[in-house]
């Protein structure tokens, strides 16, 4: 992109800004958004990025994404997750954070920002909402686009998230993976396996474990879900039985699995053989929970960040759905829409096809979307066909970033800054 | 292989099993063991695994791989890690565990079993050495011949141990690609990452991490060896320095981290905010230490059995060194070699060539090789320049398993059972 132009009638500058946890595929939205603001030079001038997200946007370091090179741009496709800076900065309502939304608006003036290209999940797509409300409250007319992004699958209306298809692979392959080293090994070994992944308030990238899966009996023989009531004893009675059928049990539970009264299981604790509470995840909860009732021999994974980030087995799905969303996002931007979405909308699971539609973001903001129950068997412990027929198509195909070295090869940005125009501070 | 055939003059039956925790790998071990049987059909008549390793010899429970489909067989360079199943079940010295060596060569002795492939670490390797002895003690002559394998890396005389380059490739990438995202949120999010990987003795897996760093000063910033006395305050010194200095810390943890009384934190236990002792991995202890001492913002992962079963991200060199190695193996065994084991050769780092010679196995059984000092930085926190030669090659080159509806494809095995020929039965 040129680095200085003329302001043409009608031509003002867009800010993309990344917010909360990274996805896989996160720079793929802003590879998309890119390029659809390229494509439109005579709306959209200057292009620029938050560093660190919002943090960015309110301390007014911007980087100047025209002063990238192109080859840096093109690799945004790949590694690494997060290239701009995000950050977990939450912005909460206009009356409580009134003094933030105006500060935005004040950077937003001072650099002439007509577009903002918001990539995140549910607090952000709020953000954006009420950022679009103020300005034009005060006279100042800002197109605020939402670019959906998160790992949790949890915004309304979109058929899917960008960034959940990648996660959801990463933990059918190891899922997989893990089942088929402990079933070598189960005769004189390692009875019982433990996948605690991410998801505190809905069971979407539990559910992805069922994935691995070929047909009934395959491993995971347990899935525990947020949405379903942990039942100590229904669980400790489905993994002897599971373990004196199949010879071994592999459970794949989410970080957010709770009992009846809401009580998540990572907050419980159990207690040692000396009668000491252990805090901890939900993982060794479990473990320490079945030791005790059955003895058996376990072993636990805790993937934390190596999923959402893992874009060494992204899903192919994902990467174009995640470009797919950004570059909407601009054209909606470049077209006078405000407060607005891209959503990804299914046409049909088998084949799986796909295109992208929009919604008004006070339709996504602040909303949850939870794994309906008739994606869930009745036992509540894995998935049933229908959620096969949802999850299967949004992990499909593969999408490796290049090598170097044996590791993933990566660009590093420039991040040039943007000249401050503004003599007021803001601290963080 | 044709299910019966005319014995000829000196054609015996071969019996391979598998050993230990699985690899990414160790299925191709299997083939070219396997193919180098089929090369000498004039010597080697029918092919036998043992169900679940060594449990299947000792209980007669023999797998007849030559009615596998020959597609089943080509498969086995793919998942399923442990086709064969596998056994942690150790067979200690001649006097007190006489009676299992000597039931193992009565099931040899039944189905006239010439040639043992014994595909597995230390403690493996001592098997196949005292069964050899024990067999011409007896009277009954047993080619055993020992097929590498362990993630550990801690075999000495060969220049890796297949499987290590898998791990070792899993471990750099997951490090990678946390330490980007921590990186992307650290200015309002996690401060620190500890990533746990195995390696109960050896540092060999933890040091793989350092492959993660392009330039100095890129993460993992602090490695723990098993090799390295754990010095609490120099660790916590290092980490507050790090996140003062670069924003965040990104920490590889081994499993056999132990301080200067050798004495592993695994056992060590931390206290919570009640005084009582949390038991558990190292990584929380780490995380619970860092927490108290600075205050920092941690998440932590422990990829236990995801790391050493991960085919999806094998490294090509280490599939090719296994298949490599069974292959020796089959071909030392028809050449009328005993007691000896293939190893890894390396002619040269840059560009990395290797080849593959043998040694007698009593110079490698129940010993450990461990991380050289001097690929240990002086600090004691990081892989040197001599460290990085020896590692990087092992990661080198993709090869990625074909795919089925998002994961993995895989074979299953028929593992049709060969008839008994003892009356007498052996219980584990």
């Amino acid at each position: 992109m040129a680095r200085t132009r003329k302001k043409g009638p009608g031509r003002r500058n867009a800010l993309y800004a990344q917010s909360g946890g990274v996805t896989a595929v996160i720079n793929a939205s802003a590879l998309g958004v890119i390029e659809a603001c390229r494509r439109h030079r005579d709306r959209i001038g200057h292009l620029y990025a938050g560093r660190d997200g919002i943090v960015g946007a309110l301390t007014e370091d911007l980087i100047d994404i025209g002063r990238e090179d192109a080859a840096t741009i093109r690799a945004l496709r790949h590694p690494p997750p997060g290239a701009f800076g995000s950050a977990r900065y939450k912005l909460k309502d206009l009356e409580r954070d009134r003094a933030k939304y105006e500060r935005l608006i004040e950077v937003f003036r001072a650099h002439d920002i007509g577009y903002f290209f918001y990539n995140g999940g549910n607090d952000s797509m709020d953000t954006a909402l009420k950022l679009s409300q103020l300005g034009e409250q005060l006279g100042y007319h800002v197109a605020c686009i939402g670019i959906p992004k998160t790992v949790d699958n949890d915004l309304p209306v979109t058929d899917c998230c960008p960034g959940f298809g990648s996660v959801a692979k990463y933990v059918a392959v190891s899922t997989l993976e893990a089942s088929l080293d402990v079933a070598s090994m189960a005769r004189t070994s390692t009875r019982v396996f433990i996948l605690e992944v991410m998801g505190r308030h809905a069971g979407w990238i539990a559910a992805a474990g069922g994935l691995a899966a070929r047909k009934a009996g395959d491993p995971p023989h347990v899935i525990l879900f947020p949405e379903i009531a942990f039942d100590r004893e229904r669980f400790l009675a489905r993994v002897k039985e599971t373990v004196e059928q199949k010879g071994y049990c592999v459970i794949v539970a989410s970080e957010g699995t709770r009992d009846a009264q809401g009580q998540f299981l990572s907050d419980m604790g159990t207690r040692d053989a000396f009668g000491h509470v252990q805090l901890g995840g939900v993982a060794p909860t479990l473990a320490s929970m079945i030791k005790q009732a059955h003895g058996y021999k376990y072993h636990w994974a805790l993937a934390d960040y190596l999923q959402r980030s893992a874009r060494h087995i992204a899903s192919r799905v994902d990467l174009e759905q995640a470009y797919g969303g950004g570059r909407a996002g601009g054209e909606l931007g470049v077209a006078g829409k405000n407060a607005v979405m891209p959503v990804i909308r299914r046409k049909s699971s088998k084949p799986y096809r796909w295109d992208i539609g929009s919604v008004a973001i006070e339709q996504v903001a602040n909303r949850e979307k939870m794994v309906p129950r008739n994606f869930i068997t009745a036992d509540g412990f894995g998935i049933t066909a229908a959620g096969r027929r949802y999850l299967e198509p949004l992990i499909g195909g593969e999408a490796y970033p290049p090598y170097r070295n044996g590791i993933p090869a990566y660009a590093t940005l420039k991040g040039a800054r943007v000249r401050r125009r503004l003599t007021t501070t803001f601290v963080i």
